[in-house]
């Protein structure tokens, strides 16, 4: 492993790191853009435009070709996110190296959902709570893994308040990489022990999870960092291409085909741009045919700055305060809400809200009819989805994705006051006779075999 | 629905369903047979031989054809179980149903395990985690709950202590059964609101999972259980089935060939006698050549009746109270148990166990080499792998398959004591410098470029 250098006067948002082979280790990606000015950068550790200051992004050049043979060539890969390695930023060979492989999770087909909601037009879960460690943030994870290796970087790090330090432990403990995640020292316990159980550092920090990012930031800047990746700042081009993933799999498990509706949950947003990114990959590649769709975003009514800027017509988005039980959605200073504004506007969807209790009883919701239970994330989006509907800002005839990014193991907190056993009974008939719940049900059932007689 | 009757003088181990059309609802399957006497029954709700009181499965006639057309046939079907619904008690159309579709989990090629291990035949890891409630249940739930549809029950019930509940609560969801678990009452809370998310009855037992498991087969002998398909006691040969598929599953992920040996946890001893049946089918049926291999058994020495009868020499397993973290494998009286000293002995294999703190161990162990986060079952397996290399039982030049058959989030309560922060700081950088972990790695990187440069 060469070691690594820091550059003394180093320019806004970048850390140096060795040069590698870089003509084959990004695969189709050739240079980093300036998400605001468009100037172009050479493909780096860098993150921000040495410009303006503006966020860079993964520019490619895909081969033109055959989209057909393209089609057949992703259908043949693995079962995981490197069947589109051709439309990423990593080496064609990225599928033999060690990484956790995420993607590929089911889009399940959610009819009795879709009854509840009055949907006609076809509703899908895209259930991401299947990856490797039960969130969507193992797909950004193995994409920013790869650019640590290729720029040479030792250790793996991040702010995280949970599902990204599981993502990046894990990663790390299997690509070989040393980690060190820093978290809120007040973390619950629960989520310290899935952070920490990987062998890599965690550290507390004394302080909130702003706190946390801006000592991180510091790090960077720091000879300390030296050798450092950090997979959501410095990585962070590499690290937000993950999320296009989303949008392929989407796109090939529907057969090649767009939905008329995605609903996405907003954290930073940077999701729902690159969901929006990876379509129009698709349409531009000639892998879908082209025709509208609407982007929906999805906040809880406690860290809802976005929406609120939607629904006001602002272009800007004001800071909040966040104070919900969807702490994975909890950025109250989202980055890519601007972008996240257009895109809705631009493609005719709508960014709603809903409130911690309609974020519980849409988990419900999801588990009694799907059998999938959501982390609180997953909430946000079924009860937003289910807000739309009703508002009519969401045409039920239309076919839509909801996605669920988490897996409610990680916030069982959320349902736990209003989630528990139906009785508790001594151990024989009698008292299942007599428990109210099932003399209900007993009454149910002949009722609806007197009705089925009448 | 028709309308159930329960037979006045069932037979032991029977209860009454009523007659559908079976001729196409079982596919391959044409009848239940006694593992014991070898008597054959018609497919039905039965569990147990009305000659000998043996344990019933399932029997098939597959039809003879090429292997490389069924081997096509498969690899073309959907990426889960239903992929071998030739080979299981499914209809034809099985993947059209509303099922969970669990299964085609990952196979993970575990190089950073096998050097820790000194496996140099090549050591994968059949990580269950994958499956949408995060354990192996999905898969035997999945077929259970196709037979109950196929015998007309309406209610979906069984026995649990956490893995089986959630399973269970979910298919039924998805499926459209009304559905009601039996638990013990003190379970843990976490547990609790993972069985009763769904939306189905879940029911505390003042009583151990003894106490339980008596309740449910009373239920199941009277009036008040009419139209309930236990999976685990009167659909027990279907759900038995499941199990079957992580042997296809691990010889068609391996390219169609049979490891040498397979690391299995023990609780009933279902799982690992349905593996071995499974690898037989295959062989009969050309899809894989035939060659040797070995079934290793693991237990929790807190609850190891069928290692210390392999140990000695026993044909008979005598039941003991079970005392051990690994909760999901603690059956003190395994039904399956003598099943299992037949084919580790027949096979070549072995049956061993480890401590509760080797446990613990190889849980850690997994999750920092591979960045799998197992739950206490997987612990077991692979601990027991550990003590089979280095006590010669297995051989590591042998290519070896350890089973992963739940989630580290279900069990946090077992590693949580001993996994922690390496620290808790201040928000700068002279705290991170001052750290001991910081500086023990720095003294560490200092001493390997020394070694570099010597």
């Amino acid at each position: 492993m060469a070691v690594q250098t820091i550059a003394t006067t180093s320019a806004p948002g970048t850390t140096g790191a060795p040069e590698t082979d870089r003509d084959t280790a990004f695969g189709p990606a050739v240079a980093l853009s300036c998400r605001e000015c468009g100037e172009r950068f050479p493909l780096g550790p860098v993150f921000a435009c040495q410009e303006c200051f503006g966020p860079l992004e993964v520019a490619y050049e895909f081969p033109s070709g055959d989209p057909e043979a393209l089609r057949a060539a992703i259908e043949a890969g693995p079962d995981n996110i490197w069947r589109y390695a051709p439309l990423l930023p990593v080496p064609a060979d990225v599928a033999s190296r060690p990484n956790m492989n995420p993607g590929f999770t089911k889009l399940v087909r959610a009819d009795n959902l879709a009854r509840e909601l009055g949907v006609t037009g076809g509703l899908h879960v895209k259930d991401d709570s299947g990856n490797p460690t039960h969130s969507f943030k193992d797909r950004v994870v193995a994409i920013a893994v790869e650019a640590a290796r290729a720029f040479g970087f030792t250790t793996l790090s991040c702010s995280s308040t949970g599902n990204l330090a599981g993502a990046v432990g894990a990663a790390a403990a299997r690509a070989g990489f040393r980690s060190c995640v820093f978290i809120p020292h007040d973390l619950e316990a629960g989520k310290v022990v899935m952070a920490a159980v990987y062998g890599g550092d965690l550290v507390g920090i004394e302080g909130n999870y702003d706190d946390v990012n801006r000592f991180c930031s510091e790090l960077i800047g720091d000879p300390l960092g030296e050798g450092w990746g950090f997979v959501n700042v410095n990585l962070r081009p590499y690290y937000g291409e993950g999320s296009k993933t989303l949008a392929y799999e989407i796109c090939e498990q529907l057969g090649w085909r767009l939905p008329d509706n995605i609903v996405v949950p907003i954290a930073s947003g940077s999701q729902l741009t690159k969901i929006d990114k990876g379509l129009q990959e698709l349409i531009r590649l000639g892998l879908v045919e082209e025709k509208p769709y609407r982007i929906f975003g999805a906040q809880a009514a406690g860290c809802s700055p976005v929406s609120t800027a939607f629904k006001n017509g602002h272009d800007v988005v004001r800071p909040v305060k966040p104070d919900t039980i969807a702490k994975s959605l909890a950025i109250g200073n989202p980055a890519d809400g601007p972008y996240v504004l257009d895109i809705a506007r631009r493609t005719g969807g709508a960014v709603e809200d809903v409130t911690d209790e309609e974020v519980v009883d849409a988990i419900k919701l999801l588990a009694r009819t799907e059998g999938i239970f959501a982390e609180t994330a997953g909430g946000v989006t079924v009860g937003v989805l289910r807000k739309l509907i009703e508002s009519g800002q969401l045409d039920p005839a239309a076919e839509t994705v909801v996605l669920n990014t988490g897996d409610g193991l990680k916030t069982l907190d959320a349902v736990a006051p209003t989630t528990g056993p139906s009785a508790v009974i001594r151990p024989d008939l009698d008292s299942l006779r007599d428990a109210d719940f099932f003399r209900k049900h007993t009454t149910d059932d002949r009722n609806s075999r007197e009705a089925g007689l009448a």
